[in-house]
């Protein structure tokens, strides 16, 4: 198994250096999903008849986290993305929403933990816009579907399902 | 059923008004499990062996996002959260770690989404620190424990367990 | 004429000090407006054909600046908002689109700079969506319409329209 | 008419992948006009009897605002500016002030909305210290002036006077 | 000896609970100096023939510091300060500028780390600005000269020289 | 004597042109000590008995305000860092704690803010955790020990001892 690379050989935490690394392409895409109850669905999806758009507050604050991942995540470098695309798919027979995010970027680090940011905070922004109507919503399953670019090469989640 | 509050009558998205609120003593907790392979969470937990501390930079992680949710999340309040607490409970049999958090407020508005967030990242982080050696960790059960104080006064989830 | 109450007597900048003011309810309304060509305007407002929200991520954008004037406006008090609301008017004989922006504090200070930042932001903000099609756009008209609460009492611009 | 590049086909807000832009020197000039009363024009601009430097301050705010673009515009690139300018100009005839403020960077995208920002923030701090003497202060005529750089080549704007 | 109380009986560090103790006045000095070549003093200080103000710069970097505290130090609560005032003392015999810097604050914990905040990144701006010409600038003496207000009362440092 | 850059000909501050240097790789060691009561030293440094580690909490903390520096000084570039590590060397005999980080970057402009960053905010997050139980902790001798990369070559500091 290979190393913690956050550590140093003294267990001294710390931010990986990359820059002898090249500047590739590198793309990552993540996902969470949120459970709620039907009605709830209901009221987010159906938004012709509450007119507000949860979606599209969720978006935003999932896109400018990704932007922020770096002020977030304390061993994350700083990087530049190039994109960030989120998609939510709603799920009517379990009454969840799924999230998706897409981060790319030309650079010497990956965009994993910039996708996993977006569909963190898409989550939770859904859960603050409707925790007055139900309380115990649960996101779950936030997880790496598949990454490409660097050293490591391409990466893709065999089951990309719950686990 | 109540209503959506972070929307108007038309259906805009807006910040609640709070300012009629009485200030009173607010708390909340929430959780999070991060699932990982048994080889990775013995990696993290004996840290004696390691030297590292995963759970120190996880935890200052989460105290620090605890203290930004109004920068993260577009329509909550921003709060002067009086206390944040952070606790890793390993739990060996599953190879998961469980992250809770607790944070308090003398306030108009609850500190339910500062918990949320703590735990959140805090999971991000050991996701971050431990991604070279398993990318497939995945992060659940984001959801309320409990809450205190305030108009709706207090609630707690009846199955504290995965849903 | 009163003094510019941001410097003191030896002519340094400085915030000033409002901690004797007792904490009362305090509202602003600012206002801007952006100016566009014709078919730009159609093109925000006709968002029923292009589907993308324009308004909508502007909403946003100007809920979060509101909550971080402090941190973008050198003497501006740091204050927990407790509520912004943002409101966009479009004015088709004109081709342009009036913002008006309300926030609320129970605090020591007024929110005066809260209102003028948000309605800037928001405004900036449907600027970028659209620069691509239209790069004149031009904003202007940022002004405060009235202001409530706190020792000089309120406050109500009398020709709210463009100077 | 070109399309609106911030939604994608779906209509879904966006940022645009300019990861297959070449990098490039892009440099991007904007504006911005204050208007006051007589009395308040000659307090700032006649610095020497006041002491207090309005324009220093404000000139910080600006070049501190540009900086943080990419954290107020939701579908902006975050972008390592590698230079900007802020000047102001007195209209003693007119009782206001112009700031123009120009942005220069090698990269992917555009520094307009940074240059905007600035110019913006710029103003409002100069609002902000002034309003207690004066509060009808109107900043208007926010506006791009000039870009170069990237595919869509040299911009200037025809008229750049106020519209 | 008391105890560190940012750690609790497990030795995990925490954001000690403040919710209990009551609102109160407080206010805190600290103080920083930085020491320099004889030359570079001369052109921070005799600002007249420079024309460009290096302490202008310095200032408001402080002051906007204090307000980022709690964003800065990770177990620092958020505060609304109410008041933040950067004084710059030029040492001519020594070539050093000592920074000082008061805060103050309606509320339920001291404004000591704000004051030491503002005198750190006070010196570290003037630093950057003249590193150019003086790479060997030191700062030094950053301490807490007296802090007033909260439960452990009024602090005076005896010998407010350098140790 | 060189020219004080981040002011122009008019002696108005800017943000350097970088834009026209090429990229290289760059690196930057700054330190800082704080001096504290010998048996504030032992608590600290013995962490076996207190099991809190202030280390850890300190080292997060600067390798997050490196990451910070172009928003905390205001003509500062924002960076891309490749690389911060931060370490700690106790002084029993001086009941001292010195404080050395390193950053990396593959770019324009160097890295010496973010390493005097760094070792500043880890030295006033070790005061904030023991300022408890003891309020005259000094922080002192903040300087660059060398640095590498760019145009203007490596220096390093001859006396890399106190001033």
């Amino acid at each position: 198994m290979s190393e913690l690379t956050h550590f140093d050989e003294a267990g001294r935490s710390r931010m990986v250096d990359v820059g002898n690394k090249p500047e590739t392409l590198r793309q990552a895409t993540a996902r969470s999903t949120i459970s709620m109850q039907a009605e709830t669905f209901h009221r987010i999806v159906d938004r012709k008849i509450e007119k507000g758009d949860v979606f599209s507050v969720a978006r935003v604050a999932g896109i400018m986290a990704a932007k922020k991942t770096g002020d977030l995540i304390p061993m994350c470098h700083p990087l530049n993305l190039t994109s960030v695309d989120i998609e939510f798919i709603p799920l009517e027979d379990s009454s969840q929403i799924e999230i998706r995010a897409t981060g790319t970027l030309v650079g010497r680090t990956g965009v994993e933990m910039e996708a996993m940011a977006a569909v963190s905070v898409a989550a939770l922004t859904i859960y603050d816009m409707c925790k007055a109507i139900d309380r115990e919503m649960t996101i779950s399953d936030i997880q790496l579907l598949k990454k490409s670019g660097g050293k490591s090469g391409t990466f893709i989640r065999e089951q990309a399902c719950k686990k």
